[in-house]
């Protein structure tokens, strides 16, 4: 997602280090601890953060961490988490290769990938969340019943990361070609989601759970 | 599918026992040759036969046999055979349920399942033709390296079908969740495709391998 510069970014997020964690190495393995949760959701790409911080309030017991490498957009997420004075969320500002120098082995119980970049040319399959290389590392950062849960709107990414988990072994727990055909009152929209829904375009989503 | 009532379905059917076979365990471990044929497609439910009757034509070395038990139907589908003079092609007559007695071990290439009956209520699963009951006789039938190819444009079924090879250990070759989207010149379009297309529905298409 790409935005015009924000002046207040960089010093927002300055002023809010609980919130935007400048070290995320300094937590590794303390994540839970820091959140004071029982089970830690990681969403990768978060965006302006619609999703994670609607979640940490549906969610009493889960613990979540929204990563955003883009400054601008990152600011907007943690705003929201500032407004909404939530316990249970923070936030880190940086590239998502670097996922298990910030996280202990089987730490995360659930990754999330919304409507990620789905880096349509073939020249940049491994810049997808879903690619094999992304996939060796949620696999060591996830909890023996982990899961990895994506949504998109984009089929080619979808069909890429059916394939690319199958191939890796991961067990395909739950799939849908159209979610929101059905209510689903547990998981909160994201902002692409409403864009693409009110488009009439389906919504894909698959659950991988690392050890079928 | 169903249709009327056919009077000349029957007598049809018995004077062109070349193409409807009458009993197909007395051809087991024997298609192939009686096909004269290199790899041998079975469509199951392959209703009024457009799907392989057209492929029958398109693959040169393919021998192609078509299940589909409702009788009205199938005498369309011989007829289409008898007016092609097609030679590498018929029809069994019957209900897919006894596939294992009529087929030798590994005797068949790929499986066809166009458009099958989704049988939506929970109730009948077991009826889906990509049911683990069904799934078990594939494996049994199929070449060591045989594929099982679906098409559908039901979002249901094709859920349950992706879950249910994946649970039975099969490897997910190839996923479409908008097949149409791309042109298939070499890929026949049955008579339930158009009418979807026409609609704008989506068409669902997965292959899945035996052994991965």
């Amino acid at each position: 997602m790409r935005m015009r510069k924000k002046t207040w970014a960089a010093p927002f997020l300055e002023a809010h280090p609980e919130l935007a964690i400048n070290d995320p190495k300094n937590y590794k393995g303390k994540w839970k601890e820091y959140l004071n949760c029982q089970s830690l959701h990681v969403e990768i790409g978060c965006g302006k953060g619609d999703y994670c911080t609607q979640m940490s309030v549906k969610e009493e017991h889960s613990g979540w961490i929204g990563i955003e490498r883009e400054r601008n957009v990152a600011a907007v997420a943690v705003k929201k988490a500032v407004e909404m004075e939530s316990k249970r969320l923070c936030f880190i500002v940086q590239d998502a290769g670097q996922l298990s120098e910030w996280f202990e082995e089987k730490e995360i119980d659930v990754i999330h990938l919304n409507f990620s970049d789905p880096w349509p040319k073939s020249g940049y399959k491994k810049r997808r969340l879903s690619h094999r290389g992304f996939i060796e590392q949620y696999k060591q950062c996830l909890a023996e019943q982990g899961r990895v849960i994506m949504k998109t709107d984009n089929s080619t990414l979808f069909e890429f990361s059916l394939l690319e988990f199958a191939d890796c072994g991961w067990k395909l727990a739950e799939v849908s070609v159209d979610f929101r055909r059905k209510e689903h009152p547990e998981d909160a929209l994201t902002e692409y989601e409403k864009r693409f829904l009110e488009l009439g375009q389906p919504i894909y989503r698959a659950i991988w759970q690392k050890n079928g």
